[in-house]
C-alpha cells in the first residue's frame, strides 16, 4: 500500500517460554504455532500492505543477526538493533526515524510475537486504520474485541480514546460491559503525527525519530541516558488526553488475536489426549493428567503428576506447576 | 577365609531407578551412594573373607561385559551371564556349580545392589554364618534386624526358620513384635547342602549345580525350559519345613542394611535444602519443596512443585510424584 511503512517491534526477552525460548532466541523466533516463527508470521501477514521494501524491524543489538537470518527478504538496513533495552517508547521513536527518512508516510507498529488467527480480517482492519491515520491528526490504535475479562492486558476506551492499565478481575468485567477493547500494542499514524507527539509528550525521545533516525554509531550514546518507558506511558496516555490537539482514534478488530503470553497457549492451541495432556515430542504419561509436555531433546516420562508444564531442551528442563507460571520470572533474577 | 566362596547375584533390571539406571546399566552399577558402584561395594565388603579368587558373579548375558569391566580383578571365568532371566532359583543353582567345581566349600550368596552401612559388622555376622554353615546340615540365612514394619520385604522367623512373604502393614507389625527378621536374600551353606536341597526340592535346577556348572554353550538349552522361580520359593520354603532332614538356621544381623529400593533412598541418604529438596547437579528451585532433583545432563528448574522426583539424563527425563513411584513399572510394559 503506497505511503505505508510497517515497523515490527521485536525486543522480547524470552522468559515466559523459557527454555523453549531463551534470551538468544526469544518468543518471536518460536515456531510452535502454525509452523512459521511468530516474527515470520508477523511480517507475512502484512503482505499486500507492506512488502519487504516497506517493512522494518526494531530489535535488540544481540538479536539483529538472528532477525536478519529469519527475514532474509528484508534489506539489512531495515533491521535495527537497539543497544540496550529501554521498552517500547524509544523503540517506536527509532522506528519512526528509520521508516520515514523522507516524506510523511503512515507508519504502523506491530508486535513480533503475537498470533493472529485470521490474517485476512487483520488486513481489512489495518486498511481502515491506515485510511484513518492518513487523513487525520490521530494516532490510531487497533483495539481487540475482548473474549473474556483479561487481567493481563491494558484496555482502551474506544469512545473517549482513553487508555487504562491492566485491571483486576472486577474492573476487567466492568470494562467488558462498557465496551472497552484490548490494547494490543498496534499504533498507526503519520510520521509527522508521531514526531509531533514525541516532541510534546516525550522530548527526550524525539531525537530518535528524526528523519533517517540516529546513526548506528551514535545509538549507544543516544540510548544510554534514556529511561525505560513504554510508548503507552510516554506518549499515548498524554495524547489520549488531547495534548497539543492530537487525539487517539480506535479501530476495533476481531481477527483471532492472541498474545501467546505463556505456556497456557499450548492448552489453547494444541490437541489434548484423553487425560487432558498436551504432548509434543516423545512424551509418555502414566496416571498423569492435565499436563503440558514438550520434549525437544530427551524423552519425557510422567508418572502420577497433574497440571504441570514439563519442557526439555538439550540444555534445560523446566518442571512448573501451571498455577505458578507467573513465578517463572524468579528464575531469571 | 579358607573354604569359603562368595557368589554375587547381579541380575537387576534397572526399573526402579530409571532413568539413572537402565536395562544396560541397572541398579548395581549406580554409584550414587558412597562413591563406588553398589556391585563394587558388594565385592569389596567381602574382603578378608573372599578375595577375587574366591568371588563369583552370576549376572545376565547382556550385563556380563559391563560386570567384568566394573570388577577387573575377577577372573573372567568367574563372571557368568545367564542366557535369560529366570529369577534367583536357577541363578543360585548355577552359582553353586561354578563356585564349587570340587570339594565341599561353604558358598554364600549376596545381592549386588544393596547398601550396607557397616561392612565390619556385616563381616562379623557373615563369619558366624559361615561357621554355622560349615558344621551343619542347614542353609544359613542372614536375617536383618528390622527397623520398621516394612511391607516391601519378606520375613524369616528366626526360631522356626520359617519364611513368610511380604506382609501387609498389620501383619508386618505382628512380625516385628514376634521378633521376625527381614529376609535380605543372603544364603550360606555347604555346596553339598545346596545340591541336596536342589535335588530334593527343585530337581529341574539341580543340573545347573553340578560341579563345574554347565558349559556356556549348553546354558541356553538348559535355561530355556526352566520356570521363573525364586530360590526362596523353589528351595527355602521346603527346606524350612524340614524336607530331607535339612533345615534353615538364622543368624541375625544389624549392620545398616538397605535394599536401596527406589528414589526414596535419596531422601534417606542425601542432604536436604531448607525447603526439603534433595539436589544433585544443576537444580534450581522456586517455591518448590520436598522434591528429589537429580540433574545428570540438562539443568533442572522447578517452579511451584512439591514432592516430585525429577531426574534428567542425556536420553530421558522422569517427572514422578513421590507417592506414585510404584507405578513406574508401567513405563516398561
Amino acid at each position: 500500500m503506497k505511503g505505508f511503512k510497517a515497523v515490527i517491534l521485536a525486543g522480547g526477552s524470552g522468559e515466559r517460554f523459557w527454555p523453549l525460548s531463551t534470551p538468544e532466541r526469544p518468543k518471536q523466533f518460536l515456531s510452535v504455532f502454525g509452523g512459521e516463527s511468530l516474527i515470520r508470521q508477523s511480517v507475512s501477514r502484512l503482505g499486500g500492505l507492506a512488502g519487504p521494501g516497506d517493512t522494518f524491524v526494531v530489535t535488540s543489538h544481540a538479536l539483529a543477526a538472528a532477525t536478519v537470518a529469519e527475514l532474509p527478504e528484508l534489506d539489512r538496513s531495515h533491521v535495527v538493533g537497539e543497544p540496550m533495552r529501554r521498552d517500547t517508547g524509544p523503540a517506536v521513536a527509532l522506528g519512526v526515524g528509520i521508516a520515514a527518512p523522507e516524506g510523511d508516510p503512515v507508519v504502523g507498529f506491530f508486535p513480533s510475537d503475537h498470533l493472529i488467527g485470521s490474517p485476512a480480517r487483520f488486513r481489512a482492519t489495518l486498511r481502515k486504520a491506515i485510511a484513518l491515520a492518513r487523513k487525520g491528526e490521530s494516532i490510531v490504535v487497533i483495539g481487540i474485541m475482548p473474549s473474556y475479562p483479561a487481567t493481563a492486558f491494558g484496555y482502551v476506551d474506544p469512545v473517549k480514546g482513553r487508555f487504562v492499565e491492566k485491571p483486576d478481575l472486577a474492573k476487567a468485567k466492568r470494562y467488558l460491559k462498557a465496551g472497552y477493547l484490548w490494547n494490543a500494542g498496534m499504533f498507526i499514524a503519520r510520521a509527522s503525527v508521531f514526531r509531533r507527539a514525541l516532541e510534546l509528550c516525550a522530548p527526550a525521545l524525539a531525537g530518535l525519530a528524526a528523519p533517517g533516525g540516529v546513526s548506528v554509531r551514535a545509538l549507544g550514546a543516544a540510548y544510554e541516558p534514556l529511561p525505560r518507558i513504554s510508548f503507552d506511558y510516554a506518549v499515548m496516555e498524554h495524547v489520549s488526553r488531547g495534548v497539543g490537539g492530537l487525539g487517539v482514534a480506535v479501530v476495533p478488530g476481531d481477527f483471532g488475536w492472541d498474545d501467546v503470553g505463556g505456556y497456557g497457549a499450548f492448552d489453547k492451541y494444541y490437541p489434548h489426549d484423553a487425560d487432558g495432556n498436551v504432548r509434543e515430542g516423545e512424551c509418555r504419561a502414566v496416571d498423569s493428567s492435565g499436563n503440558i509436555c514438550v520434549a525437544r531433546a530427551a524423552s519425557i516420562s510422567l508418572v502420577g503428576v497433574k497440571n504441570l508444564v514439563v519442557v526439555t531442551t538439550r540444555d534445560a528442563v523446566l518442571v512448573a506447576d501451571k498455577s505458578h507460571l507467573s513465578e517463572m520470572k524468579r528464575l531469571f533474577k
